[in-house]
């Protein structure tokens, strides 16, 4: 790749097949998938978590009527000019659609009819020249962009703060979709932030390669937000996290393009790829990313496994992580999750076999799979393990459900949200036990006592992370309510030396304990660069940078 | 790891046994090291390269007369006050041996007498408050502060611009060169700056463990050097690059201590140490690296490979990477340098048996390294390659020993210096074609046809390093002579779309190149960053910072 190019010359971007689908309307993902709450539910909510009344419904999208458009005729002819009448949207769908990610708050504030955070126009570029002249027109009207991927973010990563601005636009990346290039000998591949993880993998699949990279958000996410909120796979032990695999970003920002990568690893004074990793769309919108690839796995194979606890489950995975053999996906969850199995809906409220279940599993071709999984396996006996047959293919079966089973739960009354942090191994034990108690303690004090499930979701040689999912009660306020579980929650994080988020991100809500995660240095740091790059401060105001 | 700990409480600090010894004086190492010319290379000199007269020899140190220095009174009183009077110093032999680093063109100056480069003094802090007090001190007094590791940097890191400057101080880390902490659970290691490899790779033997980074400036390097500049070492195909291992950084710049490193990895924000890694001291003293480590490799096994071809071998090399089995070391020389071995000193000159050698080694225990060793065998068997009996214990006995074959070579009046880059695979056959038609067109019309040796030094999934070796007779001025090879293998780097380096770093020599590699805005985010941190500019002016 020479240094001014993006795409090979003559290579033609291909496109996903299919229309583009909007997440649905207040809730998560495809309502043809929504997960009906499990009979064996009900009565478990009322008797163990007190849930006496359904939550407040998602009003219809037809009825959602945010307040007058801010944006001015002059911003509005400037843009238009840009992108074409056709891709500028400020009817009241279109903005309400726009106005939040995918935390249970920005749900719960959806299901309270408030609208506040709608942008005032949606703006659908169709390229990196026009994302530049967007910023440019944006800069000169004082109007804030809101880079929009999948919409996905739980952090708070979509609603800025509009203080001082005379609107607030949401970027839609939906037409950067195209997969540039593919570079068989170097093994990498470059596309499109708006592309999401399905569509990625099938316009790389007849290449026969794949990226690997699948959280949780995997359906609806896009490219351009794994990289933006430095996202981490459900595969991350075999594949790495996504920001890992990137090897070269362009960025379009208010001052210019700016083209980091040329080499895998480099020398060249700081890496600045990864300073774009992690920026949430606060110092440039990301045109495109170029990542490494690799041959699709022929076998996929996940495996159960029980461990008599916690502690001994997670000396196991470290053990991995630290000696090998490496599975490609490797998770433990703690006794509670084991036995109200999240990841099996259908079976909540069933007795659990007892023990922590890990969920280990290896994909490449099929010599090499059997020969990792026999090893994996001896190594995990010696280790205290025992195969629980079933456990891998329902993990598999539901590893993009969760939050399907979040919607039929706020339907039902209950607050359900999740979080997550990282540690090194040492400080896991401390972390796991003053998280889950700041949970219980403030959510019981506030009289909805709550159940705490959490696993460990990603490892590392030197350490890994915590991913806790909170279920209780809806108080009256549920939004006040969770937002003091989570203030207790990242207080505990900060206190026990942790990292505020292994992969959800910053956004507005982790802004305040970035600042003290990483001290009045960092923040400098940080808003130094952003005064380089967006010396309006037009981009995300309110996201990541304090 | 709690945030405001670096030690762990109650831990004592352990330091190497023997005294701090100097870097021989204008030349590489210890004296008793040096290498003599073998025999075979002084016709080969004069009829292959046309070296007709020895070099300039490297004046006695006892005869070095820096200008006075230009450190004020008040200033000297205040950095005393600090360190104590034993840790200032400004006799002249103190000042000449601070003066530059150990690049051709730096060892060409000292035999040319040349010490505009000596600091003003050197200051030798006993830890982090008293490197914090020098660097406000400095910044009052308007005094430049070079960061002083191992003193081993090839890229101009110790030779700070001095305009707008009222002196120069280098910042001497020796001292700070403790084993602060270990985590055996974590399987991390808290380390000074002034640590060298082998008193770190000393200091943790006790513990059973290992960091694994080997460089060729390993004996003389420092674990703060190692982070500063991004290094990567000989190993880094098993272990990982340096800036890979590091998890925690503590660094005192004149605003205050930044500490970054909470977790493994993390998804708070950019990540902040990829920052400091590569900042060459232009953004703060790094004065305590947490690195991960891992159990000592109980087997080393080197092996050598010979290939028909650079390219059969550079296409075998890349499968290892892409595909595995993955070794702890792999290199590979072009028929140049596999014909004059370079890695045998003692061979030089000798017929070689053809085509290109590969050095391919394992670490690790017994059994795994039998077994990876016999799977890398059978791949590359596979791939075209066949056993080269002699060349790993051959290139293992050499691996450190270059840099003194250089000084031999510069006594005999040759210029010899090497200069090393990266790019993606794909990239790589145009990048050596480039670099080396750049060196040998530049230095042939100078009157002075060179050898180019080259080797595959790194490499990765997706792309991989070039280094060069270049020999050929002094011109009347030999730094001249090499800035103009240096430029136009730079120019062809940059044209190719390569870095600018792959390990070496950026220092003063590669500061415009950087600054092309990485644009404007990549500048701009360069130069706001060390302005939040050095308000001032005194670290390191003139080095990274374009």
């Amino acid at each position: 790749m020479a240094d001014d190019e993006v795409t090979v010359p003559g290579a033609t971007p291909v496109r996903p097949a299919g229309p583009h689908r909007d997440l649905a309307w207040g809730r998560w993902g495809d309502p043809a998938d929504a997960t009906p709450l499990p009979d064996a539910l009900g009565p478990l909510l009322e008797q163990a978590l007190g849930v006496r009344r359904p939550g407040a419904p998602v009003p219809p999208l037809d009825a959602a009527r945010p307040a007058p458009s801010r944006l001015s005729a002059t911003a509005r002819r400037d843009l238009v000019a840009i992108v074409g009448d056709a891709h500028l949207r400020d009817d009241d769908a279109s903005r309400a659609r726009h106005a939040r990610g995918r935390s249970t708050t920005d749900l719960l504030r959806v299901r309270a009819g408030d609208l506040a955070d709608a942008p005032d126009a949606v703006v659908l570029p169709a390229g990196h020249d026009e994302v530049l002249a967007i910023l440019r027109a944006c800069a000169g009207h004082r109007v804030a962009v809101v880079p929009f991927g999948g919409g996905t973010s739980v952090v708070g990563g979509l609603t800025p703060d509009r203080d001082g601005f005379a609107a607030v636009v949401a970027l839609d990346l939906r037409r950067m979709d195209a997969l540039l290039d593919v570079d068989p000998t170097s093994r990498t591949a470059t596309l499109e932030p708006g592309l999401r993880g399905p569509d990625a993998e099938a316009l790389l699949a007849p290449h026969g390669l794949t990226i690997g990279h699948h959280p949780q958000s995997f359906l609806w996410a896009t490219i351009g937000g794994f990289a933006a909120a430095r996202s981490s796979g459900q595969a991350s032990a075999g594949y790495g996290r996504f920001d890992e695999m990137v090897v070269r970003l362009r960025v379009a920002t208010p001052t210019g393009t700016l083209d980091v990568g040329r080499a895998p690893r480099s020398a060249a004074g700081p890496d600045l790829r990864q300073l774009v990793l992690g920026s949430e769309g606060a110092f440039g919108v990301i045109t495109a990313v170029t990542v490494a690839v690799r041959p699709a796995p022929a076998v996929r194979a996940y495996d159960g496994w029980r461990f008599p606890s916690f502690a001994t489950g997670t000396d196991a995975l470290r053990s991995l992580a630290q000696d090998g053999p490496t599975p490609t996906v490797l998770r433990l969850s703690d006794e509670a999750e084991t036995a109200l199995n999240l990841a099996r809906p259908d079976e909540i409220g069933a007795d659990g076999a007892g023990g922590c279940l890990a969920i280990v599993g290896h994909e490449g071709d099929a010599a090499d799979v059997a020969d990792r999984r026999a090893r994996t396996a001896d190594r995990l006996r010696a280790l205290g393990g025992s195969p629980d047959p079933d456990a891998g293919p329902a993990w598999e079966h539901g590893r993009y459900r969760g939050p399907y089973l979040r919607d039929a739960l706020l339907d039902a009354g209950a607050l359900v949200e999740t979080l997550e942090t990282t540690a090194f191994w040492a400080d896991l034990p401390a972390l796991y036990a003053a998280v889950g108690d700041a949970l219980r303690t403030t959510l019981t004090d506030l009289g909805t006592p709550p159940v705490v499930l959490t696993h460990v979701s990603h490892v590392y040689p030197t350490g890994a992370s915590l991913y806790f999912t909170v279920g209780c009660a809806q108080a009256d306020d549920p939004v006040a309510q969770w937002r003091a579980a989570k203030a207790a929650a990242n207080a505990a994080i900060l206190a026990t030396g942790a990292s505020i988020s292994h992969h959800h991100g910053v956004g507005v809500d982790h802004r305040d304990a970035l600042a003290e995660e990483i001290g009045p240095l960092g923040v400098a740091v940080l808003r130094a660069t952003k005064a380089a790059l967006d010396p309006d401060g037009i981009l995300n105001p309110g996201v990541l940078v304090p």
